[in-house]
């Protein structure tokens, strides 16, 4: 049954561009607010980019993920989920970055994740960059790794940067199984495209048994034969889904750092959530949506409906 | 036989960027004007749109799409139609709208398009919100319920908004079955998808006869398919195409209001229209052409397209 | 002596780019917040554009100067008022409009001012086009005629429009110097400029005592000589300051709906504001920005210190 | 007294962006017209950039030009000058080019021109780059060399470019000193500035009497003092006001190819046309407005009030 | 054995936005650099759009693709290609254009290729417009014809525009083939849509044997089965690949000056590049990219996915 | 006398769009060139925006920077000045940034400039981001603190951020001076504005010396005046002159982080260098040009005047 006091404000009632944008124009219920253990599903702003290596942006996509979402409806055109009645979801607020040190928000950002799993709050992330996923997983995976299914473009699996940095937007899935927050074995990435430096990550990938889905396979065999498999390296044990804007082609998204043309429809961006329900979600998160790069705002209005997708197939 | 005068200029002899932009280059001929009467089918502007509930800004749609259209060129591509020989073309101009009042401009437009129904000028109308069709049918189809083909990405069915209010963007398909302008067995809606409030808008079109082939049913069949259908269900009697440039994908068409991801594609686009050929199509329209979300002008773009296809189906 | 709770969030803790935007980064405190009689000043949005005669869009302006009013610090430059810690400032949400009736809406915000007014509360708004003035009159005038300080580029005195059409955003001071909500001998406008449908409004405002300074007479006498003249014609009475983004220059301010060329440098439009300090301000207001005209975002910028210019104006 | 047919469709009857656009709302009155001999006055469209040596676009500035100039009032805000009721106004089109060949254009302008003035209609002329120019002096002042008030941030005197063209928009008045289209001593350049490539330019004015006011030398004296000189230069004989839209600065006009940043403001661009009033203006120009290089379509709105002036100026 | 002076530098050392951009981050080679006679292939820079018939731009082509290619990494992600160790790569710099004279500029570029083409440097040309075409076959193509296969949506085989130029974007292949530079019979032209002027390029190319896939039979076949013929068409001996951007979907190449909508996807732009290995290329190009017209840069970042693609088949 | 080598491409031989960009189309002369030593003025692209807390983007300037810089020609305009006749010039590069880690990349900075020092090499700094002026000032004022000349809107010299962060591009000349980089008493700061966090920034320049010309001061005075009192406190003894882009107002330069309205015109902006001449100039930067936030590029033309007018201050 639901509660009157978590569900969004209807466009019906409030035209979709007035008031104070929250995401889904759900509550806002911070830490500090007097219902914060009642929330079920908490969507979290991560605005922090530090671990670009190219076109920085993404610290500005919560806010511009705030407005657009407003644009969702209460009800899942084709499985009917309403996902606001089936669970109490709220935006709990922006965790505050530290735009001047990568440590100190690696950590404010892990301590975060943590109190919500110790208040059994399943986040749904909205970036920032990737480097994002790592304290996220860091927060929520520190006593039982998860497998991952992970939508992108790129593997984020190389071992360092510019001489030896281990902390990029590059990185963070490498870090995440060397810390064992990931299984390996139960990930698998989905999209992968673009020329390539070299075949490092891909070695490493092969290494420890993460399976790698290239956009050649996934046209080839189709959104529902490619899922099935996901579906399957994950098992019905608990998992991440980690969904990189720039899985989905440029002409659906251009607003993103490092674009890779040749990807997925917006239709397949959507699709594919549709295959996770059931799965044991213990979170998710969206990242690389860059408002700089994006004059018509037309990669927000994407990333809200994959937020959307990603919500229901979580409840 | 065609006559020399309602022939488009050629960008053969002047360039597609200059001159005065009127709709494909026609010759205007507003009501005023000595050879009004024989038009056969007439481009009409209409600049209004005090139906919408959310962005605005398809007032502005007729202005971009002249210049738009300045790139049709004469013949079609595939079926070899010339319609600018086939039937007397004209831009009718603009209908000049009360932009502060409600019921004033729609009482202009139902009056505007009587008075072409009355020369035996079909409309082919640029607009606009979606909530000029109601006038057009209100014009066009008073003495017999039409039939409809409608492509979108929204029902429009719904029965009114922000406490009462019947006439918006949302609500006009819904009056005019209300007012037996459309014959709701004969009426089908393609394309429809996005995040819903709820069944109402649905439920009326179930109770009423309404066919509706969501976006992945459109996917799943194929264009061909879907519109042998739609012809079947509209018949031989006289029937209206409306179509929202929100039925397309974002990706192809950012400009519009109230955007939809996951829709077709611009050859899917143009491949829906060209199944209408044979149908007798009483008038026709493409609205939600917003010129200030479509920094790149690519959606007026296609909708030129889009027109020249309809209007390559009316002929 | 300053509430800990009326204060804006530093963006020395927290970077201006993260966090829920609320005006200036103050608390939201919408009516049915326990603390909402406690305000002082409440900061409006006002997201309603249906007066405007062209192009629309300034519905979209209480959202975007949420997000641009993170910029602000909490002291004056000049003047060095620290406002809030002098008064009780909130974000007191937006009003909820009606897009599809212009009385229903007018009758909305009429009321919304109304209560503000009854619990002491001053309202700062942020619009939504200049129609939205008149409301605000309404509520905050309805027992004594005020003064008013009117930066525009357009009187907003014509009579009607469209053939008779009493409410649009170029008639809102003529009613309300009807209804008696200004008191035209205390109304002093300035910065009016370009080309002209003719005299009537200017008539108008001869017959009635209204004071125009237009854009030559500004430049040539400067800011301090033209305001210590609008501070004597209000004097010390009650009084409402009015601001049309239109009165700054478009190379400053280009989102607006109808830019005059030839205005003030953003500098100057700081400038006026710094001479209201003392005067009985009742209530002001700052209309027409227009998210959709503006690629850069710049005018919101400029909005937001127009805003904290009036504020400190106020405290 | 004014006649009915020559008068622009007011902004109280149809909203601005309505209908087809022409200049100022204007009727279009081609040479074909039976009306054509007797405009007075004719806004003429050059949409021809192949003289541009750098950014490409002014080819679109007649339509973009139309399109803004709908904005444009009856009345002049300060001379009150009404401009529609003193001289029979009209636009006549666009000159057809040819883009593929210099010589053909320059012949197809040139006869057009020459058509006007036999025709005793003197003209407006909207470019196009600024090798517009020549072909239109070729046209009207074959018979007597005119005098000339020039706005430009380039003295677009240079003998050749790029191995000995002759024809760029770099060129334009020395080869109408050269053919004896202008009297040298009877020119004033205004507003000079920018990085210079030497000294060949300033040396050929010098030797033939043109005078050159720099941008220092403008922003010293002042616009009365320039402009009262600038009057003097040409005295009451037969003139062109030739306008570059690059004398403004690009903060206020940032839609042309050769931008010069450093000049004056978008008032002074005005102001500068009052002091034309009284001359013997033969024909005017306003060249290099290039709609690809303005997102906002800003410096299309200055183009249309400059446009304005210059029309005031000539009737 | 690669040569380490060939090498692109890598984004794991520098970041991919520092550094003076060439073409695909390769050495700068001029003609007049000690090793340019070691250059395999050449990445040539041809900024020139003379030969647009509508909107300009592509003149810009060069700098904005040597900005977007920095991003090109050193491997092809499915055939494993390392074409920067299998041939001497370089940026060849830019041929210098004479804006003022087509003549002239025709020269240039036809002497510019025949330099390349007698030190054995194959040339991988970035436009400019589609006329570009024309000298650099006129370079390489004098002694003996080429087969071709060129992707574009318009097939630029006229005979002439604007009553007889010869020269212009849209009539390149017609010169061409009547300079006897291509073999007619093995010529295939890929991606033709939009409507039509009429049939005289179709029966041109009928009467010459050259090959259309009109874009339906493009989608009905797929890219293998089309791109199989394509290399049966041109066979083993010589040939040249010319790829014009607006082959490709405006929605994921929005920027160039003639878009036609209906068209292939991104991913389908680079497939039927994968098909070209083990041809005799002697030289390629990719033309009419227009960064005017593209607000995100999203074309550029195609087109050198494109160039990398040509150049792996190339190799 | 001049040497040919040291000379930028002329605009009336090649193309102002053709060519690969170098600062002012100089020769690239790296630190391994064999001329290298021959430099006396080197151009520096710093492109490393880690010290940004708010917009990033300032990373992209160099690149936009070099294209914008293009249109620089050889002579001051009002001086006569040729500098490119008077000192060997170059664009010696970027330094190569590790955008993931701070403390590297400080000490790469430090380190190139302390070789550009040990060369006799001046620098002209292109950033970047205003914490760039640190290792600058760190790699060329070490034995002998200099004075400085400051454009900005902001002091920057805070103590820390976010809970002590000592290195942003809000704390760089704090640090400089307590590192002894700068002598205070030699510094002085114009064009200072903006709301405040409060007073301790001004209490810190107090404490130590430094001289702040708010921009109410700068416009009362003048240009003349102020620049009189600059060039008298940093006497005739070595110095530095920092110019941060948003010392002008953003209607003149929108592309930069943190815009603060109300400032100087693009005029003063180079008229306040011009009284620069005949400083014991040891180097100068450039910097906060941030590209995406500037939609039509010209703040990347007001910089390119800017970097010629402190060149010519230089040589």
């Amino acid at each position: 049954m639901s509660d009157p006091f978590f569900q969004p404000v209807s466009g019906f009632v409030l035209p979709r561009y007035a008031g104070v944008p929250t995401f889904m124009r759900l509550p806002l219920v911070t830490p500090d607010h007097p219902r914060f253990s009642e929330v079920e599903i908490g969507l979290v702003g991560a605005p922090w980019d530090a671990g670009t290596t190219n076109r920085p942006g993404p610290r500005h996509g919560p806010r511009q993920m705030r407005d657009a979402s407003t644009m969702i409806r209460a009800e899942h055109p084709v499985s009917g989920t309403r996902p606001f009645e089936r669970a109490n979801c709220a935006d709990v607020g922006d965790i505050g970055p530290n735009p001047a040190s990568m440590p100190d928000t690696l950590e404010r950002f892990t301590s975060f994740y943590k109190t919500l799993k110790s208040q059994g709050i399943r986040p749904l992330t909205i970036g920032g960059d990737h480097l994002c996923s790592l304290p996220i997983l860091r927060g929520i995976a520190a006593d039982e790794p998860l497998g991952m299914i992970h939508f992108d473009s790129h593997t984020d699996l190389y071992h360092s940067y510019f001489g030896g940095e281990m902390y990029t937007h590059g990185t963070p899935f490498r870090r995440a199984v060397e810390e064992g927050l990931l299984d390996p074995k139960r990930v698998i990435q989905i999209g992968i495209r673009g020329s390539m430096y070299g075949r490092e990550d891909l070695d490493f990938a092969k290494s420890v048994g993460i399976r790698i889905v290239r956009i050649e396979e996934f046209f080839a065999r189709g959104v529902a034969d490619v899922m099935a498999e996901a579906v399957e390296v994950v098992g019905d044990r608990p998992c991440y889904v980690s969904y990189d804007i720039d899985f989905v082609d440029p002409a659906f998204a251009p607003g993103t750092g490092t674009p890779e043309v040749g990807g997925p429809t917006s239709f397949q961006a959507l699709e594919v959530c549709r295959h996770l329900a059931g799965l044991d979600i213990r979170g998710a998160d969206l990242v690389e949506v860059s408002p700089p790069f994006d004059p018509s705002g037309a990669t927000a209005y994407l990333g809200a409906n994959i937020l959307f997708e990603l919500l229901c197939a979580m409840v």
